[in-house]
């Protein structure tokens, strides 16, 4: 084991290999399990008091599962032991999220503890290793070499959705060549929705199917029942730290306003989250803008604003948290959108693939939108107005599914071109009298591959014992969670969510589609409304907070996420 | 105190607050001194062996200061009581490293010992406040506020040169109006440049000037005696955390390039350093490309063809390092460099303000540059084989001494769509099968406000006490450093170099001036020999290395640049 640093002569093989004394510290960590997990799987019984409506669509599609009603899990004692082995599956899908490896490795030691012959399967590269029947046992070895570590690298992730006859067929093949009685499904939205689809359809089997709720974005949540996924804390604390850097630096240089785009899709739940943990003196919330029907203008004048009163106090300096997925909340970009969008498709399917719309100039592009039908003179004067970074974004190619792909847009890039543009005028009119010099940054693929949070390592851990005893528990088409996260581990409450009750139907491909809902900020929270409150305070006072590293010991290494425990405030 | 976490009902106070617990526990750190400092100021002697060469022009500019010669501290028992109370002056100057606040701290603590009615001066924004007057009393209650904090929030900081006679005039009157006996100047090469005058012309009026060395590009190195500047190590470790946390992302979502630009203005010192901590799969050094000659198109190649590499192995991902003064190294790049900026300064002292030629057309740029005497058909070739993106970034704004801004050229851009178009050639030859899908981060201003490092915490309160102490002992034109960095804080020892030394003729605003000398990196160096060797695996297989955060307490906490270690092994 390399000691760099902690021994006064480390040798030229320490200081050379790929080991790290924090690295090796955090595989001898070992998770804490809650009251009703820490003898092992737990019994399930019926959880009173919540109403979770199932609609009628789903229950057409998913007649068996969406039976389920919701379960807690409580202690077992004395812990049984089962009469024969399982064999179980698990597959990482989606991007990665620390903490996943812990979950890999509760569904193991959960299963190891009630019978030593129990097996797990892992899938490789996502949901396509089912589909195609790439996997791999998991051993003792490998579960303790990934103990607490980052990212997904144990058994790779992938994206690909079980959403043709064809492939559900495989993966049936896949469940019933490997006999499982049981595949546990750690993703977000969609791969919660294939959990539910895959349960449904594997019954006759036997395999049962648990859904694990991860994602960074945090916008998979069950008002009461499910406050967070997994992963969120993590990498809400590793941008945190960067803001909190960001912070610091202008705060010391005096010179630069930094423009911070922060990866988390559609839902401001990671912005949200950071600006509790930072203060900066300009947070912009998407759900928000769309409430208020604020147009790009608008939210440009919002942040100059603050600009102008800052540079009167000789402040030329900030920091500005912007979501990625705000243009999608402006009203007239996203009709703009939903118009090219339609433009684009239309085209294209008249089109070679020589021709296609993005082999056209960019000249050409924008005639053949103003020629269209649908392509009012009203659209092109919001069009013309906007600058050109913008004008281009919005002609960016579609993904695959025709949809628009707004992490691809530097939004961070267009609003800071913008309010440079009104302070240009302001200067001219006297109104500002400061220098306004910027950075911008995009924060996202660091934070989604940052060592897991002392938090989020017990926490996943919980939710792959949870997912156990699901399965035990004859469980089939459940989310697994942990009610009460703001308590300490000992008030941790596991239960089984119907996946069947948190769908809803979503517009995928131009036509409707059952599918998990995802959940945004809700502007009628505690967070929400103290947000508004301080924000004011943060946007003229530097109120900084500098969060620091993410901690394994001492002082700060057992945070929890921020908005969280102000929505648990009593 | 905040106490989020810790306590399981946190106060709606607390969690709105800006203090955190880490935060609180880092300002109760007491740094650790070496012996030779551990009962407060020590007595200087001449240390021996080091042979510091004075360049004539220094000795004829410097004609006192240039007369010091090299001397160590050590322990003086029992500790003198001073007989009267000093009045110190201290300035934080250029770019913030973290540690600056534990030298004050240094300073302020090691002239309280030595007699209590001592006071430290702090000027304000810099070296712009000695010129201006703009000072502050440091107070015990603001050292203890900031100790071992990031930034330079306590007094900020700024760029002013103290390059003029009148500029020079009016630090002679604020340190006689202060009677200041002492000086120090935190800061990096221009700043010690400073010093160094500074000391020469504050002598008659009896104020004495101690440098410290300060940058975290790692610039400022004295062969034997200053191994690495203090901020170095946290910044890198900052940027660590962020690479490695990128090769956790990319071995779990298999699909992308991470190119990376890393702050470091010339010198490859940050890159190097980051490259021990992760084993990224290309790490480009800006001093191995001048030395060999390297066109930009070699350069694309060495990226390419371990891109090829990799994807033949399967392998569509990894991460790329790329030191963001890099251009300056490429011949061919830096010759159209110097001939636009020489076209620029020549047609724009003939322009007006309104006609300049940053307000023209980018082809009547163009057209200009074309009509030149000085640009050759030779010119025009290389130019025109560039991308539109690298011909626009050469033509970027000077600063306002003319120079080029290399940090302003987003290189890893440049870079990253030049090997995509070498690899759609490659593929179009079948050579290359693989996906090429990409990131692109700048990772620079976070860096600068990180959490200092405790070697860093300690490091720059050492540098504070040898400050004091080369005061105490009527010093001046010095540099403190502590020496034998490598070694235990047991064996470090604190020196104080001769400035004069340290210079050498540089062309400035196009003539020859005299300033400190900046190290690059040195390509006889133990560690670059061992980069060369360990490199070739990292390309192609996964050896990556997961510093992850920064941490205070528990393993891992103690760590030291690894290319120090590396340069100082047997």
């Amino acid at each position: 084991m390399a000691m760099t640093g902690d021994n006064p002569q480390p040798t030229i093989e320490e200081l050379l290999g790929t080991e790290t004394p924090l690295y090796a510290a955090r595989r001898s960590y070992r998770p804490q399990l809650c009251p009703a997990l820490a003898k092992g799987a737990g019994v399930t019984r019926p959880l009173a008091g919540f109403d979770l409506q199932v609609l009628k669509v789903a229950a057409e599609q998913l007649p068996y599962v969406s039976q389920n009603k919701l379960v807690e899990i409580v202690p077992q004692d004395p812990q049984p032991h089962e009469d024969k082995p399982r064999r179980l599956g698990i597959v990482l899908s989606g991007g990665p999220a620390p903490g996943g490896h812990n979950v890999i490795a509760g569904v193991y030691e959960a299963a190891k503890r009630a019978h030593p012959d129990s097996t797990l399967i892992g899938f490789l590269s996502g949901p396509k290793g089912i589909i195609t029947n790439k996997h791999t046992e998991i051993t003792g070895e490998m579960v303790s070499r990934h103990l607490n570590s980052s990212g997904f690298h144990m058994l790779g992730t992938g994206r690909d959705k079980i959403d043709t006859d064809e492939k559900m067929a495989q993966c049936r093949r896949t469940c019933a060549d490997l006999q499982l009685s049981g595949l546990v499904v750690v993703g977000g939205d969609d791969s919660n929705t294939n959990a539910a689809f895959l349960a449904e359809n594997l019954r006759d089997l036997g395999t049962q199917v648990i859904g694990i709720p991860k994602t960074i974005d945090g916008d998979l949540q069950v008002p009461g029942l499910l406050q967070v996924p997994f992963g969120f804390h993590s990498a809400c604390m590793a941008f945190a730290t960067e803001i909190g850097n960001l912070n610091s630096d202008c705060k010391s240089d005096l010179k630069y306003w930094h423009f911070n785009r922060l990866m988390g899709r559609s839902a401001s739940h990671i912005a949200m989250e950071v600006a509790f943990q930072t203060h900066p003196n300009v947070i912009l919330i998407g759900e928000e803008i769309e409430e208020k029907e604020l147009t790009i203008h608008n939210v440009v004048r919002l942040i100059a604003d603050v600009v102008v009163e800052r540079a009167s106090q000789g402040k030329n300096y900030g920091t500005i948290l912007i979501p990625e997925g705000i243009l999608e909340f402006i009203h007239e970009i996203n009709i703009l959108i939903i118009k090219i969008s339609y433009i684009i498709a239309a085209y294209n399917r008249e089109a070679t693939e020589e021709e296609s719309f993005h082999k056209l100039s960019y000249e050409e592009q924008v005639q053949l939108i103003d020629n269209s039908d649908i392509w009012r003179d009203y659209d092109s004067r919001v069009f013309l107005g906007f600058p050109s970074l913008l004008q281009r974004g919005l002609l960016l190619p579609r993904d695959s599914h025709g949809n628009f792909q707004y992490a691809q847009v530097n939004t961070e890039r267009i609003l800071l071109e913008m309010v440079s543009t009104y302070l240009r005028k302001q200067r001219a009119k006297g109104i500002y009298k400061g220098t306004f010099r910027t950075q911008n940054h995009y924060y996202g693929y660091d934070g989604r591959g940052t060592f897991p949070t002392k938090f989020d390592c017990d926490y996943a851990y919980n939710l792959g014992f949870t997912a156990y005893s699901l399965l035990a528990n004859g469980c089939t088409g459940y989310m697994a969670a942990i009610k009460d996260l703001h308590k300490p581990i000992e008030g941790w409450q596991p239960i089984g969510i119907p996946l069947a009750a948190l769908m809803h139907l979503e517009e995928r491909k131009g036509r409707l589609e059952l599918v998990i809902q995802k959940q945004r900020v809700d502007l009628e929270s505690r967070a929400f409304k103290l947000l508004e409150q301080e924000r004011v305070k943060w946007a003229k006072d530097d109120l900084y907070r500098f969060p620091g590293p993410i901690q394994f010991q001492g002082p700060g290494a057992d945070s929890k996420p921020l908005t969280l425990q102000l929505n648990s405030l009593a």
